[in-house]
This record gives C-alpha cells, sequence and structure tokens, in this order.
C-alpha cells in the first residue's frame, strides 16, 4: 500500500507520486498552506496541503498531532533555503494530493520531542514513549546487533538450541525468581539465572558449538543497570581454548560495530586480572581514561604515620596514588567534594599533595600529608608517580579492597569531569580490552569461606588443580572479561569437563558430595559419559546495546522496561491474582491483607 | 584445532592429514585392526588403527564407546566392496596416525542406535539420548527453520522486538503460569501465553513490521503436542490488510521449507472456515486424505428415520455421508472398530451402506439403515456422494459439531489408514491451505454466553460491525490459519484498531468496561493515539519443525522438553525449595507436608 517510508523519501523520487502512511509530527499553517512533518519509523517527511484542493485540505484542517494518516502526493524539492539538512528528506517535500485519516488520536499527555520527561511518565505512556525517533532509532539498533551477532555466529557453525525457562531452582547466586508448580503440589520451577548448565549439556551432548539470545532472571535490588529480565548473548564451544574462544568473539563484537554502527573497534588491550587491579584498581577499568595508579604499598612501611604505615604493613593492605596532571588547579571545594566522594567505596579519607614546583623541596609541595613521610618515601612518591609541576597526587591506603574501589571510583569520576575532558585525561574512543586469569576464589570474610568468583564451573589453569586444596586464593581460573570502556560486556571461562575436577571444585567451595548431588547431580552425571573439553562466554544484550547507542539507561534499549521497583508502568504488573489461581498453585498468601 | 568435521570427511580429502573431534560410536576389532567409528554433529567417519602404530593402537584398545577422542589421521579410500554408501564418508576412512582419549566414558546405559528406548529413559539420560544422530539432525533443522525464518523477515523489513516475559495476569483464555513477586508482597507476574498485546502496542508505537521468536507458556493439561512452554515465531505489520499479511508468511513459510528442507510447496488452496467444516468437518483439514463429506441434511428431513431426521430437522444439527472409494471390501469387523472410533467424538453409532451393484437398485446395498430411506432420499444420497460400485457409504447424524468432528476425524483415520493408503485415498504429499473467514464469536453453550474464536482483538469484516450486537453467531472475523496436513501451522487476524470497535467487542463478550479497564486498559488507551489498521500472524514453531522432521512427538525437536506430568526428567525440575525462599516471597504451602 505504501510505496515508500516518510523517513526514506529523498531526491531519488523527485518528480513522483508516493503514499505514504504515518503519524502527524507537527502541523503548522504557514501563509494558508498546512505543513505536516509525517513520521514514521524510518523519519519524517513534509507534507505540503494546499487549499486548491479544497476537500484533501478540509481533511487537513481536522488533522493534529499523532493522527494516523495515509498521504498520496508528488515529491518535489523544497523551496531554495527552507532545506533541512538533518533529515533524508530535508531537501524535499511532498505535494499532498490526497490525505486520509486512518484512525484520529487524542492529544497527548505530553509533546514527543518533549527532552525533560520525567521516567515515570515515560514509562506509564510507553507506547507514545517508543514513538519518539530517539527510541526508535534504539530498538533498530538492538535489532541490527542482534541480527548481526546471529549472522556472524551462523557463519562461524554456531547453532542456536532453545534452552528451558522453566527449570530448577539452584540456590547457589544470585535469587531465583520461581514459579509454582500446579501439578506437583508443593513444587516449584525457577527462571533460569542463565543457560550455564544446560549450555555445558549441550556441549556435552556434541552440538559442538552453541548460541542462543535469550531471556536471564535475577531477583535482585535493582540498579541503574539491572533489570529483572535481562538478555544474555549466550555462547559455548567444544574444542577450543581460551585464546581461541576470545578470538571467536572479539571477532563477533568486532564485527557487529563495523555494521551496526560503522566503527572500527582498535586493537583489544589485554590485562590479568591483577594488573588490572594493580593499575586501575577495577577488573572493568574505563581505559578512555588516561590515569593510572602508582603502588607504593612498600614504601609507605616505614614512614611514620600510621593512616600509611598501618596499611601498608597490614597482609591484605595497600597504599597507591594517583597522579592527576595539572590537578594542582582544583580548588579546596572540589578536593573536599572527591573526599566526600570516595567514602561512598569505603575509605575513610583522600590524602593528597599538590605539586607546585618541583625545584622547591618541599616548599613547593602543598600537602596535609607530606610532613609525615620522609624523604625516601616522598621521593619514591615523586618518582613512581612521574609528578611534574602542576600535578596532584591522591593517596589511597586501606585494605586493598577499599583503596581499589575508592581510587578507581576516583580516576573514573575524575577522567569523566569536566577538568578530565578539558585537560586530556579523556579519550573519547572505544577503549576494548580483554581481562584475563581471574581468581578462581575469593574468600568471603562473613561466612568465613572461599566462593566462585565466576561460577563452579569454571576450569583452573593447568597445573593449578592442586592449588585448590592447598591455596585457594592462589588458584588461577581459565576465566576471561570482555570490558569496553568501563563496562563488562561480556565474561566466560574454558569449563571443567572432568568430574573428578569437578568435585574438588566442589570441595573447595565447601559444596558437599551429596548437595552437590542434588543441585548438580546431571551435571556430574553427563560429564562422566566421554564430556568434551569446552567453554564460552555470555554477553549482556542491553548493556552492550546501550554503550553503543550512548543511551542514558539501559531502560531506554528495552521496549518494555521495569521500573527500579520491579513494575511495569504500562500493564501494571505484577498485579493480584485470583484466589482460584492460588488454590491451583498449592500456595496462599502470608499476609492476605497486603494484596 | 580439528580440519574438519568427522560426517564432512569426503573423497575431496583423499590423501591429506586431517584432524578430527568427536566420539567413538562404535569400535570393532577385526582382523588384528581396529575400527572407529568416530562420530560428530555432522556425522561419521571409519578410523582405521593399524597395529604398526604401537603406542596409538594401545590407546585404540582401551577405547570404549562414547570416548571422546582427537584422532590424526589420512583421508584414504575405503577398500573396494566396504562403501557404505548412506554416510557422506561413506567412501573413505581415516588411516589413524595419532588417537588421544580426551575424555574417557563410563559405559552409557543404553546403545545410541537402540531404537526401541521408553521416553522415560531418553529424557532422563537426555544428553545421551540427544547424541543420538536423529536427534541432532532436528535440531540442527529446527535451527535452520528459525534461521531462515529470521532471514526472510528481515528483508522484508521486519524487526526483532522482545516483549517481556513477566507481565501481567490477564486470566482470558489459558491458565496462566505466575510468578510471585518479592518487592510487591501478595502480588503476581504472569509468564506471557503470548506477546499479543505487546506487539499490538508496538505497531501503535509505530514500530510498523515486528517479529520475534519467543517462548509462550500456557498451563494447561498437556496433550501428545503440547509442552508448558513452546515457541512462537510471532508477526505483525501496520497498513496492511488480511491478503497482504496472508502472502507475507506463505512466502515466508514457503522459503524455509526451500531453504531448509529443498522442498517447493504447492500453491496453497484457501477454504473459508464454512467451507471446510461443511467438506471436512475440521477447521484444519488434512487435504492429503482424498475424501469430503456430503451434505445430506436437507435430503433426510422427510425419513422415516428418527436417527437421521431428528437432526436433520432440528436447528443446529446435521446429516453428512462420507463416501469411501473401494470401501465395500471392508469387513464388518472394520466397520464395527471404526463405529467404535467415532463414539470418542460424541456419535452414537455409525451408519453405513455398501454400493455392491447400483445396477440392482436397493438389492444392490447392503446397508442396515438404507431400509429406512425412501427413494428420493436414497436416490439423492447416492447422486450426491457420486456412488459407484464397491463403495462405502457412512453416515453422521447428530449436532453439526459432533457429526463434525466424528465423521472429519474417521476421514482421516481411514485416509491414513493401511486401506487408505492402498486404495489412492492418501497422497503423500505436502498440503498447505488457507482457513480464511473464522467467525467472530462461538457460543459456549455450558457458560451461556459467546466467546471469541480467536482471541478478542480480532477485527470484524467491513460492514460486520453491526453483527456483533444484532447477530454475533453471523459476525465473520479477519482471522486466519494457515493448516498444513491436518496441524494448524499458524494462525492471525487483523486486529481492531478503533477503541470504539474494540469496547463493541467486549461488550459482545459480556466483559464490562470495568473489567475491560482492569485488564486491558493500558491497549484501550493506546487505540486513542491514532493506533494505525494492523494485523498479524503466530506460528508455532515446535509444530512446523515435527512436521518438517516428520518426528513422532513435538518432544523430538525440543532439547530439553517436559514430560506430559510437565516434569524435567534430567533436572528434576520442578523441585522443593527452601522455607527462605517462599517467606521472602510472601506465600506458603497449602500443604506443607505434600511437599
Amino acid at each position: 500500500m505504501r510505496t515508500t517510508y516518510c523517513g526514506l523519501v529523498s531526491e531519488a523520487l523527485m518528480g513522483q507520486t508516493v503514499t505514504l502512511m504515518g503519524w502527524a509530527h507537527r502541523r503548522r499553517d504557514h501563509g494558508g498552506v498546512i505543513f505536516i512533518d509525517l513520521r514514521d519509523r524510518e523519519g519524517l517527511v513534509q507534507v505540503v496541503c494546499d487549499p486548491d484542493r479544497p476537500e484533501m485540505f478540509a481533511a487537513a484542517e481536522d488533522v493534529r498531532n499523532e493522527f494516523c494518516l495515509k498521504i498520496v502526493g508528488k515529491v518535489r524539492a523544497r523551496p531554495a533555503g527552507t532545506e533541512n539538512t538533518n533529515l533524508t528528506s530535508g531537501k524535499v517535500e511532498v505535494l499532498c494530493h490526497e490525505l486520509e485519516v486512518l484512525n484520529p488520536s487524542v492529544t497527548p499527555p505530553f509533546m514527543l520531542d518533549d527532552e525533560h520527561l520525567s521516567e515515570t511518565t515515560r514509562l506509564t505512556h510507553r507506547v507514545l514513549d517508543l514513538r519518539r525517533p530517539a527510541m526508535q532509532k534504539n530498538l533498530m539498533l538492538r535489532y541490527k546487533v542482534a541480527m548481526e551477532v546471529r549472522k556472524y555466529l551462523d557463519e562461524q557453525g554456531f547453532i542456536d538450541v532453545e534452552t528451558p525457562m522453566l527449570t530448577k531452582s539452584t540456590p547457589e547466586g544470585a535469587r531465583d525468581y520461581l514459579v509454582p508448580s500446579r501439578v506437583h503440589d508443593g513444587q516449584f520451577f525457577a527462571l533460569p539465572q542463565s543457560p550455564q548448565l544446560f549450555k555445558q549439556l549441550l556441549m556435552v551432548a556434541g552440538f559442538d558449538r552453541y548460541y542462543q539470545i535469550t531471556k536471564c532472571f535475577r531477583d535482585e535490588d535493582l540498579r541503574a543497570d539491572r533489570q529483572p529480565e535481562f538478555t544474555q548473548i549466550d555462547i559455548e564451544t567444544s574444542f577450543l581454548g581460551e585464546e581461541e574462544i576470545r578470538a571467536i568473539t572479539e571477532g563477533m563484537v568486532r564485527q557487529v560495530f563495523r555494521r551496526a554502527l560503522g566503527v572500527e573497534l582498535p586493537v583489544y588491550q589485554q590485562l590479568t586480572y591483577a594488573e588490572a587491579m594493580h593499575r586501575y584498581g577495577s577488573d572493568k577499568p574505563d581505559l578512555r581514561v588516561k590515569l593510572q595508579f602508582t603502588e607504593l604499598t612498600d614504601v609507605m612501611k616505614t614512614v611514620d604515620f600510621k593512616v600509611f604505615s598501618g596499611p601498608a604493613t597490614t597482609p591484605g593492605g595497600r597504599v597507591a596514588a594517583l597522579r592527576v596532571p595539572g590537578g594542582a588547579e582544583m580548588s579546596r571545594g572540589e578536593i573536599d567534594a572527591y573526599t566526600e566522594f570516595v567514602k561512598i567505596y569505603g575509605a575513610k579519607g583522600l590524602a593528597w599533595i599538590k605539586v607546585n614546583d618541583m625545584g622547591k623541596g618541599r616548599d613547593g609541595l602543598q600537602s596535609p600529608v607530606v610532613k609525615n613521610l620522609h624523604d625516601a618515601a616522598l621521593e619514591q612518591t615523586l618518582a613512581r608517580t612521574g609528578a611534574r609541576n602542576g600535578d596532584l597526587i591522591f593517596f589511597g591506603a586501606d585494605k586493598a579492597k577499599v583503596v581499589n574501589d575508592a581510587l578507581g571510583a576516583l580516576r573514573v569520576k575524575i577522567g569523566h569531569s569536566e577538568f578530565g575532558r578539558t585537560h586530556g585525561l579523556f579519550d573519547d574512543v572505544w577503549a576494548p580490552l580483554w581481562v584475563v586469569d581471574f581468581p578462581m576464589f575469593e574468600h568471603d570474610e562473613e561466612a568465613d569461606r572461599w566462593v566462585a568468583v565466576h561460577h563452579p564451573f569454571t576450569a583452573p589453569k593447568d597445573g593449578h588443580e592442586d592449588l585448590m586444596d592447598a591455596d585457594p586464593g592462589a588458584c588461577v581460573a581459565k576465566a576471561y572479561d570482555m570490558v569496553l570502556n568501563g563496562w563488562e560486556l561480556g565474561g566466560g571461562s574454558v569449563r571443567i569437563h572432568r568430574a573428578e575436577v569437578q568435585k574438588k571444585v566442589f570441595d573447595a567451595l565447601k559444596i558437599t558430595p551429596e548437595d552437590a548431588q542434588v543441585k548438580f547431580g546431571f551435571l556430574l552425571d553427563a560429564l562422566q559419559y566421554g564430556a568434551p573439553p569446552h567453554g564460552g562466554l555470555a554477553f549482556g544484550l542491553d548493556r552492550l546495546v546501550t554503550l553503543m547507542t550512548k543511551a542514558e539507561s539501559i531502560r531506554d534499549v528495552i521496549a518494555f522496561p521495569k521500573t527500579q521497583r520491579a513494575q511495569c508502568l504500562l500493564t501494571g504488573a505484577p498485579g493480584l491474582v485470583d484466589e482460584k489461581q492460588l488454590r491451583e498453585l498449592h500456595i496462599r498468601l502470608r499476609n492476605p491483607a497486603a494484596a
């Protein structure tokens, strides 16, 4: 019925009669002529309604914003000087011959081009919000990304196999969404947190190369970049090692950026987990920020300043510096604000030195702490950080985790700040990297036990098998994350393919054989039947697209997202259900009054 | 690491050294040489282990079924007379140079090529069951089908938009799977029965052409071809009419058959719902069966035989015949068996006439009922059915539904029987058709109210709007089903795009405005803002692939299906959960003892 999309009308169609379907984005009367900006998913075109066709003109007079219209008209050049270079159709307009109102609209609760809508308004009227060109663009790009992922993996011999949504609750990891069973009184399905075990089973079953773009579910307290249901690009392959898996998936992301965005990603850097923590205090460093940590733990052991010497001499403590080139010009107010900022991450304070004039020795330094540092420590600090006149040096001294978190966040904060951007501390580029060699285990202080950093199916490095028992903290995993601009895009590992190694990991995690059998018996069973070496990776599609679109929130790349209170403001989900439904599911409410 | 898949080794690689990864499908010793059929997802290749490489040979001696192996060897021709024409690799074998056991296997609980495994065994050991070549082929074809669907729709400008899995319970239609909310005490999400409303909202939002291959959920009692979670190819488009939507989706299925199966589907027949019921007693007739109903209601009004004249003179009754060419040779036992069969569908009996010799008049007919038919009725029966010597005519006389169900099932049963296949009553072809012009409503006798045949968002035919009120039974919908070989592959409709028409349908269905607002308020709201004309279709992917693979069960085209008791025998889902989990979800069990 339509001959082309509104947004695709261009000089190529000059002189032709076109039929268009779309929405009145704006209507204005000017000199006795009615102009309608007609909008569809591809963009806008200007439609001119002239009074010399009275019937059509009368119809045009009734048109209001968001009316759904069918237009037949002739493409002609816009009058000189009225072109709009922002639009594909900006050099032309359509002289309207026929106008049919396919469906009128009541007055929308807001203007579509209002940039200052609250998120509540946007999510409540999501259908109108989705009509906004930016949202159309986001979701079209999301589709393009997913499709390019599929095309790439298809070419590489991966096949999409669907795994179940109604599965078993495994109370490791995050909280499950549960689904009561009607047929089996007192029993529950769980929605999958990831298809991890199923994809491993598919490898054991010999499918060789698997992928799926699938919904995963975590019933966690929501943060800005989290949703109760999120979409994972899930990949697994047999018979390949770490490097090969990384090469394939890096190739995928590279191709997706090229084809969906026209961007050629630079060469990926590769850092070990240890290096990343050492230099950036983060396992997902934003390499666009041109700042690095300087290690000072050894230097500060002997200073007569408990704030530094305490952490420096305590096992698990760390003292590190962050040199900010040009930072000496920061005001006391700015430094105080950063001091407040690092407290969010558990830092007790934020020591600093302004390097005003290196030539003047201690007199050229301005600092509340420099008096506490003996000459050797001060000299090492300046030498190692590579300090120059005009720099500011921040210090972190605490448990390593606190130093890493606080100074790592400070690094990013300064890099992204107006100061950072104007002082060359931030490169507005795509900065991808691999972080590799994650530890197998980290110690959960509260529970006083070792927990898996990735998940308990991750293989240790060759030769590290015995460390699982002897020195869990030193045991390195065949695990890796892909990081882009400070976001973890995806993570994965080579998996354990031998039952006896898997059992050792369960031992290290203090999962009893009985527990392991109940929870993961089907995996242990499968591993016995000639399971192949295998590994993979899972990417967060929502995050990837958020990065690619530079959207402000993950919710801007999801058609019907939930709020941070896990609600759908459009449909009103979750909602009340009938007593009959609960009865059939063999459950009752604990607090009927609450419902 | 591998140079090619086992199943792809062929004469093209003659003389080359290949590296293969796979599983020992079979191992046999023959004349001091060990033969291993090495299997991967692409098929088998014969590996020959010669004792002249002692280390390799020793490793080969330890190999048992389902060991995971890496093989390096040279491709050579099989000795003349030992070729296997069933295999791509059937003309060659690989002379093994190196053999590495990547992972041994305990003895599997069954032989992979055992054709007589119980479904319980297969589902319990699903990982091994999935290694069977037939299952690998099924799931690879499933993938190919899904990918071809995507490619086709992509070319047609459709975009995949994900709709929520955690949504609102709408107690219309089938039973919902519910998900208790932790954040909102006493409230529940529902898993979607289909993305119907969301895809309509996406049309209102202007996405123009949408598709999704997505999981849907229905908590129904399971039949052979049903699963609690199933996969839908969901399609919706704006600004197109019925014919255009059918043309696009027919083109899709045609392309999928061509590319995934190498099959060119014939021209689709098109029947109205009324015609389909009239001729075949079914809205999903299997057109491979060369039998049709003959209408006799008018003819039997005047016979002195209550069994026929009763239904013929009662509103809603029907008398119809099914002529079976050559059926006169059926034994009394066979006819009795069919009589029992139709009782399943509510028929009280099965009248019949054997046409032995038309030339002899009544004497040439053998029948328990012919004596009750006056000459005119008998003459009409023979004339209308086109009876010939040797035919058998069955009769159905009852409420129309019973006649249609019983005689319709009988038609298919006879067509598929040995008799039908040997008497030319069954064509083993692909027989697709469209059934169109479904009624808007059917009368639910029990509840004494009209219910929607498709769903309440289906548009009536132009000009039928007023019938919704005046004569709901006569109101025809813009609804259509795609049928293939007796299976409903997909169904859809043009939707209502005007709020006032939608309200009329709710009226006809006795859904009060208040109820409609609570359940579908967001749809009614959206329709106010210039909703475009739109419509679509949803296909069952599981069914489509079952048909294409000629699998015996839908469970043979799903990697990890549920049993008919909605259980996963592999993982043991559903299962018990912790009291803590229930407490967090604000629910408790009704029968703690049952759990």
